[in-house]
């Protein structure tokens, strides 16, 4: 009866041609979502968000069904049941919310209601004018069979009914007894579910708590919160830049790593090869005799400076977010320990790092495919801990698409089972397959393509990917308009409008943006000819910045940050709709809470030299507004207001002014005479 | 280290998050297609079709990778292998051809190609200039590696090169033997592929033979053969039949059930609930004193007569196909052999087929969800090996939606796992999911919507979704424009026309088709009023055929059926292509072979009434003809012969006359005079 030769392995087991206990069964249940890769891994959430789960759910014949879907929180030993509802073409739906981090899981169940069946049927054969006094007697037999198994309260009515049912005789007062609702409730609730069908897999979430969802990350280089010409910056010149940090409206603070850093092969300025005496080198060449990943570059501090650091971020509302950069220098303690966990050269010199012709020649990878694998995993588990230790929850992985993926998947999970708090955030900038899925197999947070995207179609596009198909499910971006790696053209020419366009871009299209703080807040476009990368980088040298430069963005980012916390359409990431507007430099989109309490509509000129206006099309009917209302919408960018009607409304932007409308729109207004109640 | 709770359980072993042996395999398999239900069902194929496999395949970090197609026929014990090509994305391409019939399976390999990512490495250095002789020593490790696995002949090959790339210093012929394509095959052949990544599922292939993919079916009801009035029709009657069924061009002749037909609550003429004496009754209630599944109506004639009527049909190309009904009479032997196959009812009484308000009182249901369902379904079994036996390998399983679907998913495997050649037909009309769970749970060939589909947009839209989604690769369609239980308005009162236009549809849009033989050929309307079903229908009455009758369709059918015999583009499922004509009326497509060899224009005329003319658009480029060369097109209905060019041309189409051009695409006509050459 066996040899199905071509079943897939995973699946024989479950596999119902065989003649096994389930082959009674009779519901089938397939095509559910979400369900990510087979079920192979899990979807994200944030806590509070619902998950709604759909799937063709059907029987052979005519029985009427019943589903229900069931989930788990974290700590449950035991399924909660959620009745599913039929929607159209044999799909059903159902939903629940998730209310702690950690791993739901959820499976479906589907069996065939024999009891509703025959309520059914009793009905249609009455309305027939067909004898029932038989059939009759089948229903009272499920009704004793429920009775078996109720409580107490519900005996008795059961038992009134079986009595009831048995002397009653007119059909129609038979019908009555049968339909009443109170019945449907109690069978439903004691009924057995006979050859009832568990979906064959059972697929998780990942709830993740509120920031993952919604942040705003400041990126600075702490050696460069110089406080004395000529020397580097320490953690505590860093505590006193973290107020006005907030006052921006940041919450997380992301510094590069802040370890003894490699004096074998390091770069000297613009990233040259020969390094002069004075050169600081890049931070991502981490270790030296003075250190590895688990110390702290002695310059910048002690240990206790750190966590003093961090606890003052903590107190202004602000988490650091540590760099997690799996690589060595040249000199890392490592290479002697651990000799077989990195690759060696014929000539008996380590393999640095290198892209041909590209070479990094401060920099040696690990070799994930060493025979010592698991020790090398496990130390490197022990850098997370330990600096979890110190109080960090939030870690930006660097380069994770250079990394074993089966290494970052057991890494993540493994961290996240004892600390489901904790955010990954993957620094990837490579190919999309690649970066989703690193995103499935745990990363919280992912960099995107963002930067590169410009025009109105690349935007729109490429957010509906994200957003809008099922990669929303497991792939949270977070839009970042520069980093210390990217200085993009469009900042390099595009003046001060050019920032303010792509940061209110950032912190509006996406609830997680991040800025590399400092060169983006005081508008630096001095560039590598020809590359979008920054001239002098920080990345090799101290930058002691200009803080009061004019033009600088602190302002107008503190503003657009108050504006983010101050309306939760804001604060969620799915809730983006992007409309028409009859101008290819205007970008028109709206955010939207579910109850329509908190309704933005928000115009961008992504032209930053010239002023543009058009014709906005408000979507009226979908925000709840009469077509014949008046509505106001608030500018909470510029303040302005404006009475706005229908659907058809005129903007005007100039960049030099201001290249963007944050409107909150606001529906109480009736006639002119209300007007005063907004003044 | 475990715990991942929210793994789908039958996914946890070959999950990478443990530290398993695997988890230094850094080669991703992703997005497998075709996979369906994510390998819980196999794909189908017909004898000599390709399976084009692709997915998405990459690493992390920069190495080059390989990737193989591994698949098994029926009695294969080992893989074999072909390479598969990267397109674009990280997405991987690769193909093999079915040759025998059965199940074939296919799984996916990658690898990291370390000696090609050597080689490329090699060449970008060297023309960067960097200096590569240390990089040398690293290749002929490698190709030492290879040197220990090869064979004798192609030892000498590899020693003679490390010996070269020994003493060999110049860069430049360093890289002319690094890059040597013999090498890199012997390479390919002897390099091991070290952590390679196995894609987790074994995917399946249903190979089944060619008459499952191309088949021309004729119903007719055996008893309707009547020779002389007055009497029921015998299989020796219907000998006689055979060889203008065959003429007609048909090779699968279906009969409805042939046994015994139960006497307790049988039905009159028009589905009457009570039968004259003389009422043959419905051949779907099957069983009787005179025997049940097994046993041949008394008034059809013997076993024997039956066999001598198979082996006749054979003799003629016509394979008949059997009806299995799973269901009962009241009067079936099964129902006092086990009554607890059954449902009964309070009062003792059998609980017959229902519907409500609908009542079968002719039928009792088999109950699937009975406790000895095991036996019950070993019979089911027996009865089709018993029909095998007698010679037919072509099953059409009537009402397959309401038996239950892990009884059909066994059967079928059973069956087929000794028998691969048998073909099953669902003759499920009922909601679409459930449609394509029975094609995906095993049957070979499916009924579909097509008697309802008539207008330009139905049938397009309607095709697209069988032919050219992820449908096409589990569901067969077989369209049928009439059955017994379906005769469409349009066949009312399109008149013959009608007939003509359905019928070349179902022919030349389907490579599997049927007709409910003679009502069909002879053009019968007669419905029950405001139904679309016949009156007086052959289900409760024997018919004397008039087969003379004037108009009938016999030679039109012939010819039909003669150009999907003589035209390999009409024999095959899914190269069905539909183009641009200006004229709702106007269907305009094309069937064509993959070396273009056989090119067919077909144009119909969806309107039985008029006239229709319009300028249909031919995709010249995509059938190889220059823009500016004329070609023929032959009408191999009609015969006629038109000379084309370029894109647009006319057609006109008179309902009266033909409504249908089925043109043979001749490319080779230059000039007006070759026009000779095809006279």
């Amino acid at each position: 009866m066996n040899g199905h030769g071509y079943l897939p392995v995973n699946m024989k087991k479950t596999y119902r041609y065989t003649m096994k206990a389930n082959s009674r069964n009779r519901v089938v249940i397939e095509h559910v979502e979400p369900e990510v890769d087979a079920g192979l891994f899990p979807i994200k959430r944030i806590v509070g968000e619902t998950v709604m789960v759909r799937a063709d759910i059907f029987t052979d014949g005519h029985d009427s069904i019943s589903a229900n879907l069931l989930y788990k929180a974290p700590k449950d030993n035991t399924w909660h049941e959620v009745p599913m509802q039929f929607i159209e073409n044999d799909r059903w739906e159902g939903t629940f919310t998730v209310e702690e981090i950690g791993n739901y899981q959820y499976k479906l169940l589907g069996w065939i209601n024999y009891f509703r069946t025959w309520q059914r049927d009793m009905q249609k054969k009455a309305e027939a004018n067909q004898d029932v006094s038989v059939d009759k007697l089948r229903g009272i037999q499920y009704i004793d069979a429920a009775l078996q198994k109720a409580a107490e309260k519900d005996k008795i009515a059961l038992l009134e009914l079986i009595e009831l049912l048995d002397k009653t005789s007119d059909t129609d007062k038979v019908i009555s007894l049968v339909m009443n609702t109170d019945l449907s409730t109690l069978m439903n609730k004691y009924s057995d579910r006979l050859f009832a069908t568990e979906y064959e897999k059972e697929l998780g979430v990942v709830v993740d708590r509120k920031r993952a969802g919604f942040s705003a990350w400041y990126e600075i280089f702490p050696r460069s919160c110089v406080s004395q010409p000529g020397t580097s910056g320490t953690f505590k010149d860093c505590e006193h830049l973290v107020p006005e940090i907030a006052r921006m409206g940041f919450d997380v603070l992301y510094l590069p790593p802040i370890h003894p850093i490699g004096k074998i092969n390091r770069k000297g300025k613009n990233n040259t090869l020969s390094a002069d005496s004075g050169d600081v080198g890049s931070p991502w060449a981490i270790g030296s005799d003075e250190g590895g990943h688990k110390a702290i570059h002695p310059s910048l501090g002690t240990m206790e400076d750190f966590e003093g650091f961090v606890g003052t971020a903590k107190r202004f509302g602000i988490e650091i977010a540590m760099d997690l950069a799996f690589q060595c220098s040249p000199d890392h303690p490592y290479i002697k320990e651990h000799p077989e966990w990195f690759k060696w050269r014929q000539d008996g010199t380590i393999h640095y790092a290198e892209n041909p012709p590209k070479k990094y020649e401060d920099i040696v990878p690990l070799n994930f495919e060493t025979d010592d694998w698991q020790n090398l995993w496990n130390e490197l588990k022990s850098i997370v801990l330990f600096w979890m230790d110190k109080g960090i929850r939030i870690f930006r992985v660097d380069n994770p698409h250079t990394k074993s993926f089966a290494f970052l998947e057991w890494l993540i999970e493994e961290i996240k089972q004892g600390y489901p708090d904790v955010i990954f955030l993957a620094e990837a900038f490579t190919r999309p397959k690649v970066m989703y899925r690193l995103a499935k197999l745990g990363f919280t947070q992912s960099y995107t393509y963002f930067a590169w995207r410009n025009t109105k179609q690349e935007l729109t596009q490429y957010i509906h990917e994200i957003m809008k198909t099922e990669v929303r499910e497991y792939f949270r971006p977070n839009f970042w308009p520069n980093t210390p790696d990217i200085l993009p053209e469009h900042l390099q020419y595009g003046g001060r409008p050019a920032f303010m366009i792509r940061f209110v871009l950032a912190a509006t299209l996406s609830s997680n943006y991040g800025i590399y703080g400092p060169a983006f807040e005081l508008g630096i476009t001095d560039a590598i000819p020809g590359r979008e990368e920054y001239y002098h980088s920080e990345k090799y040298e101290i930058k002691k910045w200009q803080w009061e430069q004019p033009g600088h963005l602190r302002d107008f980012i503190a503003r657009v940050n108050k504006i983010r916390k101050t309306n939760p359409a804001l604060q969620m990431m799915w809730n983006l709709d992007f409309f028409e507007v009859d101008n290819e430099y205007l970008l028109f989109y709206g955010r939207v809470t579910e109850d329509l309490s908190n309704i933005l509509l928000i115009v961008v000129n992504l032209d930053p030299y010239h002023k543009q206006s058009g014709w906005v099309n408000v979507p009226i009917r979908q925000l709840g507004i009469e077509s014949g209302q008046s509505y106001l919408v608030h500018d909470l960018l510029g303040d302005g207001k404006y009475i706005w009607q229908g659907e058809k409304n005129y903007v005007e932007l100039d960049p030099q002014e201001s290249p963007a409308h944050i409107f909150l729109v606001r529906k109480r207004l009736k006639r002119e005479t209300d007007f005063d109640y907004y003044m």
